[in-house]
């Protein structure tokens, strides 16, 4: 009887209506109707990324998107910067590094974004780079890098710009065509709010001349079948037709929202999250935070895993703990697809019940009614 | 209101009970409870593949899982023995020539499958053979090869034996282990009755060695990252866990039945099948077929494509056609995983009401009957 509340950055919470769309009768993924379900896929993929480019749909984890970013975009022949400052921009330095592909590694500490000119002076010390890659909404750390100013910097620096929007593309602000991003890269099971399964990444014309410039080190992540797949609708290798009838499902979910007000909706509940943070007397993880998702620093004296534990077994709200070197160090709170204010602020007050078991002090109800007031005065 | 019937050899008929097991709610993937999932699929895998060894989960297509078994087994400095005969086969070969692996290929005509002592011949040709991959069972020409013959060769031989067991394993006999194949690869959406989205590979101690001796120019499908997720339950990767979840439910189905039962019922239905085939005047299209399913030559006179675009859109049937150099000269009927003996004597009958549709003279009923007698007959 016992309700879970996923409250991790992925997977998050997918709806029963969701579900319910993906257990229908399987068809055949060659067939009209598949082709039809693939392009209007692909359409509504298009307004999620905001660019007039067709998103390419892969079956796999987020891993396998950004594989096949990688290995399309940055060639053996040319320098790549990969910004590091978390787990999954420590992922794409290990794709670099396993294919032998020549990189600058730029490491800030973990909890920091990247900004524009900080990227612009790495140009400065290696005016041969032709590729940067970076993470917009470092999940690991919770912290936010400005795609949209270093995009500005590899486009005024004749760069691609291959941007993992993991956990941005559909919860804050992205905009791919505006912004100049050449390779943007997301999964099903964030903003898309389905369950793992599909990668997707979208292409720019420019990054495509570099694809078509020579041939990747690849197969199943090479980007080229996939493209062909656009034309008749025909995806190279057996696709995973049922999710993306569930993506078509959650996209047109997205679309009759309003991207503009998902993204609201994001930073209202990261917003009012804050304010609980701070009203309990807890820190947050990141120097910059970002909205997707927020890190909070376990607090002396309070055992996480003991924490997250009972949150889990005796509430049913289910926190992310840190990765990595960050073990034990913080919990995360997700704020991305299918989760609203009601569930939030009952994730707080799990939290504060539960610190509460664990001797921290805070006065009980301070979490919540800050959460209230950030609410009530938006 | 239409009931559709998929007899496309994969994806294949899903039960409405597996699609509900995975509409039930999301958990997350790194939590004790997907721990114990992941061993019990993993454990109810070694079963289907019969074997010792740890089958290994990938997210992704068969193709991914074949990719990872190639480029784990197939080292550059060595040399591979391809067999092809077929669609499949021959992207096995183009993974090859990607990737630079040097190799031999085996040319067989379509419609023909490999047997032992023509591989043991190819190694007097070329004695520094060290791996030989082929298809079990063609899928796209319905042709089965001798995996227990070429199993013996490759061990005599001190080669390894890759396997394409993706419309074999749990659906014609196949014993991993029994017979001493070294690498063996099949996907959700066959005898495994899911929807596709995973990739499985299961592989020998012999194997590993091979893997452990290089590092394969592979990171997403790089089985070594999935090996070390045997130790603790965790997938390198976000897992499509919801389909792990399917999946133990529908190994747990098969285990139940049997192995044995499993096979004897697809070759039920394959025996019978050939025999409303012959009944109807109609030839196979294979010259070895096999029993996960049958090709059927499209005879004189009758349009393909108007022949299974009538099924599908009268009776609900849905079978396929040929692949490649083959398109327009076949249709496969599907007889692995969730499908019987009532399914496929519909089949048949919707196969004569759409010929008679065009012309064909044969005797109405005579498919169906032949069918009947031969099941009457088991």
């Amino acid at each position: 009887m016992q309700k879970l509340r996923l409250f991790t950055p992925g997977p998050t919470m997918v709806s029963p209506e969701a579900m319910l769309e993906m257990a229908q009768p399987l068809d055949h993924h060659r067939t009209s109707g598949f082709r039809e379900t693939l392009k209007e896929c692909t359409g509504l993929l298009s307004y999620a990324f905001q660019t007039e480019t067709q998103p390419l749909v892969l079956t796999g984890s987020g891993t396998a998107a950004m594989e096949a970013a990688i290995l399309g975009c940055c060639r053996p022949d040319t320098k790549t910067l990969v910004c590091h400052s978390g787990k999954f921009s420590e992922r794409w330095r290990d794709i670099l590094v396993r294919f032998n592909l020549p990189h600058v590694e730029y490491r800030l500490e973990y909890g920091q974004g990247f900004k524009a000119d900080q990227v612009d002076a790495k140009f400065k010390e290696h005016p041969d780079l032709k590729a940067v890659i970076f993470v917009h909404s470092e999940t690991s750390t919770c912290a936010l890098s400005d795609a949209e100013g270093i995009a500005r910097v590899c486009r005024d620096r004749g760069a691609l710009c291959l941007v993992d929007g993991i956990t941005s593309i559909g919860t804050i602000p992205f905009k791919m065509d505006a912004w100049g991003v050449d390779i943007a890269v997301t999964g099903s099971q964030k903003a898309l709010m389905l369950p793992p399964g599909l990668g997707l990444v979208a292409v720019s014309e420019r990054a495509w001349e570099v694809v078509d410039s020579h041939q990747a080190p690849a197969y199943y992540t090479d980007i080229k079948a996939y493209r062909k797949s656009l034309e008749k609708w025909d995806p190279p290798y057996t696709p995973n037709n049922q999710m993306v009838r569930g993506l078509v499902f959650t996209l047109k979910q997205i679309k009759e929202e309003g991207l503009e007000n998902v993204w609201a909706k994001t930073a209202r509940l990261a917003k009012a999250t804050r304010a609980a943070v701070a009203a309990l007397g807890l820190e947050l993880f990141a120097a910059d935070p970002v909205d997707s998702v927020t890190g909070i620093r376990v607090p002396a004296g309070v055992d996480e895993p003991r924490w997250r534990k009972t949150m889990r077994g005796k509430y049913g709200v289910h926190c992310a703990g840190g990765q990595g070197s960050m073990k034990g160090q913080m919990i995360r709170l997700n704020h991305m697809g299918y989760v609203d204010e009601v569930d939030t602020v009952g994730a707080i007050a799990a939290m504060e019940w539960t610190l509460a078991e664990q001797g921290y002090k805070f006065e009980m109800g301070a979490g919540t009614a800050a959460f209230g007031s950030a609410i009530a005065a938006e």
